[in-house]
């Protein structure tokens, strides 16, 4: 039975001198479960996982796995240059508590290549892998049929983090060759949740900060209230797309996350892009379009 | 002085047999008069002008340019492996009537040998050249910087297409390092039309297929009423978004402008995506969704 | 029965000015003549081909095809952004009596669009079509499965220019799959010449500025004197290496065809790379090490 | 005062199983230092350090610094997605006895991230830092004058393996922008060695798979013998440029060593290429051609 439901992909909070903030990712923890997302995504690429040492890697699944108290679960991205380090990567999150990693292929553009990455990986593991297909920051490509071969062959392939655009046929294609071997959860920032919940995702795992609006559209469908769902999402949607723009989202959400007191700092590691005030000001101005607020702590109530 | 508004990208109307249509693409035109849009921009990318052999190239436009009849100005997409063969393009579009062409980058990555590109084919014509800038398509990445010292230092360059991600910020920067030398057309499927016309641009070449929507918008905000153009945005991202999906923004478009009567075909050339039943009732939900048809003919009326 | 031998790739001749040198050309023509090449390749990627005007590349065809005289065949590159455009290209060369043309592929990775590709080309036309796979330049990958399958079953596609690295196993792979559907010829500036004759090519298209070189291996080897062939190759291979260099050869070869007389400008359309003092010094020492010369004219003999 | 010489990239030596083989490794040492390199290069691209975990680099590492007991210099390959892993890589490296640690950048196309993450990694080292210029493989392109800053303004680093093509230009240009503030070394498979000498360089960092040839070449221009140089250089010109053909010339590397009796087995990690018996024939009919022998053990001399 695959997990379902909202596993938003946390930031890594810093302090302002760029040290791990483990007291801001307590009370991030503690914000989401308070939302009632249904699982915690971290060291994705939002995540900056790739500007931390594997030492830092460690004390966030550590730290994440302890606030949460296994009331949700928590998975935890792996991006190696090969499967000796993905899977040291992952083995590790595994002894942590983790129960599940989503792991970025390698950067070889050869099925057969790719293939044998996963399996490896997979079979060295306990825990059921996530495919990340993200081609935009990986590079290279999984076609459907490959993903579908690798979710009936491979027993530890359970799950994939879809993110190839356009990704709604994708998602179908997928259902359709794989049936019920894959949980397939959407990502992008959000921008075709509703399309994909009605396509039979599992749900989503992406960086938006503001989850209760993401729970509140998956509730809503999984009521069968589908006329519901459609209306929270296109009340939200000016803001989604906004904060989905690329290169800057990081930026966005910690911005919110620090306004809406629930990290103490915006601090994003190099390489990354900072919000000039005009910025900060037409974001602020689009939440409250919306009737959001990024002054008002606490979760929020979601309208349609 | 530079040109403002709503320049639509249009499609090339194609017969089934994969013909250029040339009754279909009259029909678009007196529609996008009917509109009331501010001029025509074909032969872009979404015009599938890559697909098109240099006679077919030299109808369209002569068709554009004789329906349109001068009541506004068409633009041409030009794209070429080289200056010179950039240069025979634009010339011919110039010499049958065109008044600005938007010329791609050649994928050299090297900001002299892009000043010396756009800067020869600039001289060598009479009408504007728009820089496209749309890193995504053509790979070449052009920084704010050079933008600005192609505006003020060679003549002819006086617009741009600007769609690099995240757009809004390179909206702003080359706004203040180029002044009043460039206008700023937005693209980018209108995603950002609304804090594109807030932080300056000129307007908008896109082909969203419901274009009174982008009039409706533009029209709000040139006359001061802000708060109304993104109510008219809001009430409509929702399918703005859903269009702008990469790689098969196309079909989409086709299929709607087929279906509102306007072309008589949907074909699109090889290489391209094609709409599966599945997609073509999803897209069609989301039209009435928001208030649209695609089964009714005419001008549609705009709310916010 | 397939065209064998060598078919050096021909460099477009400028005056100082940057204009087509027809007088260059015809010498240039009569020089490979008299060297005993065994066709001519014009219009390729060091033919300039991509910074030509349409116009420019019809007075190219004309010039070496008249000059030729049908002594030896000519083959003329063809590139463009999709099908209608290399049709266009390609039946112009046809009815300008160029014999075959070598056509790069679009870039689209994705082997039924690019089978697609081949067959709308090839069947526009009555002469052989010559892949030309060359992913450093085109970027596309051209599977072997791919190309032996375009050979067998598009009656037009005749021949592949094969240049993608490593390229012998490639080689040995289409040959084995495609039988003698297909006539394979080298390039890669001649730097695995001998092997691909060893390993069953039909010759060479490539623009190693001293081509009596080429055809002295060539010759040996298809006497069934492969020691002496090897040693001919072995002999000039410190030049043959040196010319290669990636993005500068062109730089190097109007160079020396400028220097042995035979055209009358290196000039080279921007963006090019142009030979610096030392580099020039450097180039013609080392073609003194190897016992030729850049001053002298005509055509030098070859030694072992 | 710069190191100079040739520091050959060796292998990580495998089991058949897939597993470090420590003997070969040691072996491989005494044989490198038996032909008499200035230095050793681990855990390069060609060293499959992507491929490993960091138990198994840290296990390489204190391996080849116990067997070289500091008779040379060894220098360590530092790979990562940041600076904090490139940090925890070197740091380690430096604290098992690496003396300079080379180094790949991110994937980063922006000089200031590029200064930036090269300063934040020397500046937590003891050790000199060498860039890995290799675009090819790391996509980054850095460029002269960058490269020179670094080198004037970062203390730490000190050294650059340069194997951007066209090479030699662009090592004349350091040499020229950054004086005696840096140590060039080339790569490239040693097929520009003769030309770096004379244009500057410090020595090589290549795996050529007869350290004997690239020594000997290197000792008679140090010697100032340059006629020798060239002599021996082109002698074995031949081999050099078999051997450095793309994605292949590790299988080459492993066959010829463990062929030579070094190291116990050619057993390359995922992804790579084998060789099959053809190529296998091929390359060493090629050495026997040039004087050599895959079948004799020991160091092998050298001619010109």
């Amino acid at each position: 039975m695959h997990v379902q439901g909202v596993l938003p992909i946390l930031p890594t909070p810093f302090t302002d001198q760029g040290k791990i903030d483990e007291k801001s990712l307590r009370r991030l923890i503690d914000f989401e479960l308070e939302v009632g997302v249904h699982g915690l995504s971290i060291l994705g690429f939002m995540g900056e996982a790739h500007k931390l040492a594997l030492e830092e890697r460690r004390r966030v699944i550590a730290t994440v796995v302890d606030q949460a108290g296994g009331r949700i679960p928590t998975w935890a991205g792996v991006r190696a240059f090969g499967a000796a380090g993905a899977i040291e990567q992952a083995r590790e999150a595994q002894d942590l508590g983790v129960e599940a990693v989503f792991v970025a292929p390698i950067g070889v553009q050869n099925d057969s290549v790719l293939f044998e990455f996963y399996a490896t990986v997979a079979d060295a593991l306990d825990i059921p892998v996530v495919i990340h297909d993200f081609p935009e920051s990986f590079i290279t490509t999984l076609s459907p049929e490959l993903i579908a071969t690798m979710a009936k062959e491979i027993a530890g392939v359970q799950y994939i983090k879809l993110e190839e655009q356009p990704v709604l046929v994708k998602l179908s294609t997928i259902r359709e060759l794989a049936a019920d071997h894959i949980g397939i959860f959407g990502g992008l920032g959000g921008e075709y949740f509703l399309e994909e919940l009605q396509r039979g995702s599992n749900g989503i795992m992406t960086g938006f900060a503001f989850p209760e609006v993401l729970v509140g559209i998956y509730e809503a469908f999984r009521q069968g209230n589908e006329a519901r769902a459609a209306a929270i999402f296109d009340h939200y949607v000016p803001l989604i797309r906004y904060e989905f723009q690329p290169k800057i989202g990081l930026a966005f959400r910690k911005f919110i996350y620090q306004r809406r007191g629930i990290i103490d700092s915006a601090y994003i590691r190099s390489p990354g892009r900072h919000l000039d005030e005009r910025t900060q000001d037409e974001l602020t101005a689009l939440v409250r379009r919306v009737g959001l607020s990024v002054d008002q702590h606490g979760v929020q109530a979601v309208s349609a």
